[in-house]
């Protein structure tokens, strides 16, 4: 093959794809335009015929995961009913979209804040886990869920279940649980815990 | 003050908390023993004084955190009692461990497995991890845990949730939280969850 023709086979979205599994890999920092064009296997040049460089890259990884993530908050199932449905719901959508976006999700959960763009996927982050703990405040405040917990904890302890799964599920037949046994997992334990009464 | 005099005032656990720090900010891998001897002001000649290389200090750094949380599994309150209990009693120990060791934890936790010792440190994790399942197993046996979530993930979301204290908390009175409201949260979300009755 042609560097042509391999050229011709690469799109924003699978160029995308490639350079954030190299930003998973060396870390955003540690990764040079360089590195991207020997693993997608194109030429620097025609790298930044798609992307101004390499913060474009990471600006279009992040914003996938948190426009995955801020979308769960405007489906039906996170703005109707009580506050303790609407966070289950929530915990359960935020599951499965980590499952299904692993890479771009895994990135901005490494994300750390050197640069404009890490910053502000920093910022979103905060937006939306302030959104959940508004959630959670108001759950406690209906009686449903324990108050005992101060809800920006909660959150965090919340998301750190969540994200965890980042560390150990891969979405392959052969995985050694599916993601739907996963997202039920989750949601039992976060909100009936592991003790039966 | 004088290089010697500097080199005077490094024990071998003051060097090992200063590389640790290192450690977790470059990453084992992209840590020289250049960068060691100038986070600790002293030769890298001093620095072979102590120890033979990066790889042991990365195994006393590692052993540490290892010893804390396998040395959990032999108290007494991890050994006597109903499984259940003595699992509710890991997972609190297990938390405080983490906070106590923080640094040395968080680089257990972020050890990926390029050299023997990340190898060996990962097989303890896993080792560590097989004896949490265990009693989780056992406590299910005894209907005292819910027996709906496999055993293995359940440890896999408890510890993931364990495990991302690490990632926000800082032993300082200024913290947002207090170690033992930390501990108390965890327990409480994993065993009895966030829904009340």
């Amino acid at each position: 093959m042609t560097s042509t023709a391999k050229r011709d086979t690469y799109t924003p979205e699978s160029l995308l794809a490639v350079a954030v599994e190299v930003f998973i890999e060396r870390g955003y920092d540690g990764t040079s335009m360089e590195h991207l064009s020997k693993a997608a296997g194109i030429s620097k040049s025609s790298i930044y015929h798609h992307v101004r460089g390499k913060e474009e890259l990471l600006h279009r990884a992040v914003s996938r995961a948190l426009n995955g993530l801020f979308g769960v908050l405007d489906e039906e199932g996170a703005r109707e009913g009580r506050a303790v449905d609407r966070l289950e719901y929530v915990t359960r959508r935020s599951t499965e979209v980590l499952m299904a976006d692993l890479p771009y999700v895994t990135l901005l959960l490494r994300v750390r804040g050197n640069t404009d763009t890490e910053r502000w996927a920093m910022e979103r982050r905060r937006q939306f886990d302030h959104r959940v703990a508004l959630l959670l405040t108001q759950a406690a405040a209906d009686g449903d869920i324990r108050s005992d917990v101060d809800a920006r904890l909660a959150t965090r302890l919340l998301f750190g279940m969540i994200n965890s799964v980042s560390e150990w599920y891969r979405p392959t037949a052969r995985g050694p649980h599916s993601g739907a046994e996963v997202a039920d997992a989750v949601v039992a334990m976060a909100f009936a815990g592991l003790r039966l009464p």
